[in-house]
């Protein structure tokens, strides 16, 4: 029962960090996702693509959750935009307060949209608030389309799946009706867009997106 | 201070039911394998097929860890191969807990070979010992070449690696050889099995080295 109270009291404390997040970013009319996958998904060469074409049109900023290694963080920079990694060494998930940690090494004031990429991990980051306004899940074709009954805490937290990779769906066994009707089953409110990174399908949808909730609003 | 203290008697107490577990297997003469990934690298399908070519050979049982959900021991079922299934309800990885309270359903006398399939996660199920006399980590080629650096720990604990779906090699931007590399600059002593379950490839070697480690001795 203790392990239970403290595992209780870690993420009210977290939920109090990522509501003081939260606030920061209003104030600083930023949009934040945090993005969220298994490892091997896609979520940095997903990050790259979106990059390459929002960022004429908005101020991004990111911050690059690993559980070790900065190998993500200097991809991103190769895009010349402001990057912060936070190492987890070995933590399972980022939390609000190492993230509050990295927010220090940011202009706020200067940023649109700020993409928060999370540890590889499909169970553990689905229960922390970063203060985010909300969670993308990226799912590629290869990892099935059972994912999302599977791991369904996710997928219930979260507002947007990409659905990553569609280029290799003629090699694997997944079909793409049967990925999203068992997402929508587990949260009907989701807005699904299907990517491929190597081919460029989908991703003006997906960027049109972010763009439009990006802008800044008064 | 005080989490780091749970924490360490949870991994304690995990290590002591881990110990017992271990006793039983040898006793038994049960070879244990825990088998660990990122969700949708193919853990479930490696285990379909090498199930369908070593139960003719040794006397095999399963037990399946899921977050959710008891899709993959209805898949295992199937193949009429003794399988229990333990389902986790949000947690992130396998207890030797849980393993020891699953043993109950089974005969381990009958049995040669168990493989435990842990929950999708290529980060907590690392530091968790269930008994078994190896880990052996899946990890698909579409999932990039970098993971063992990235996720270390996991390779560290293991000793065995099995590259699945090199049939799409083609398809992506993934090198085994980089990704080999990468595996054995964080554990030189891991045994390495590149595996296709679409085309066959690779799996008679892999369940010949199974097959020969689950002989009981004496």
């Amino acid at each position: 029962m203790s392990i239970i109270t403290i595992e209780r009291k870690v993420l009210e404390k977290n939920d109090e960090l990522a509501r003081k997040n939260r606030e920061l970013f209003a104030r600083q009319k930023n949009f934040v996702i945090n993005l969220v996958s298994s490892p091997g998904s896609g979520k940095t060469s997903l990050l790259e693509a979106t990059l390459a074409k929002v960022k004429q049109r908005a101020s991004v900023a990111v911050i690059e959750g690993d559980v070790q290694t900065d190998l993500d963080a200097q991809r991103v920079a190769k895009l010349d935009v402001p990057v912060v990694q936070i190492v987890t060494n070995g933590g399972c998930h980022l939390e609000a307060k190492l993230v509050h940690d990295a927010l220090q090494s940011l202009d706020l004031s200067a940023v649109d949209l700020l993409v928060i990429e999370n540890v590889g991990n499909l169970v553990c980051p689905a229960n922390y608030d970063l203060g985010e306004a909300l969670k993308v899940v990226v799912l590629s074709v290869t990892e099935g389309d059972d994912k999302p009954l599977k791991y369904p805490t996710m997928f219930r937290n979260a507002s947007v799946v990409i659905v990553n990779k569609v280029d290799l769906l003629p090699y694997v066994n997944s079909n793409v009706e049967t990925l999203k009707q068992n997402a929508l089953s587990i949260n009907p409110n989701l807005t699904v867009f299907e990517v491929s990174c190597r081919t460029g399908q989908g991703l003006d949808a997906w960027c049109d997106w972010l763009i439009e909730h990006s802008a800044r609003k008064g």
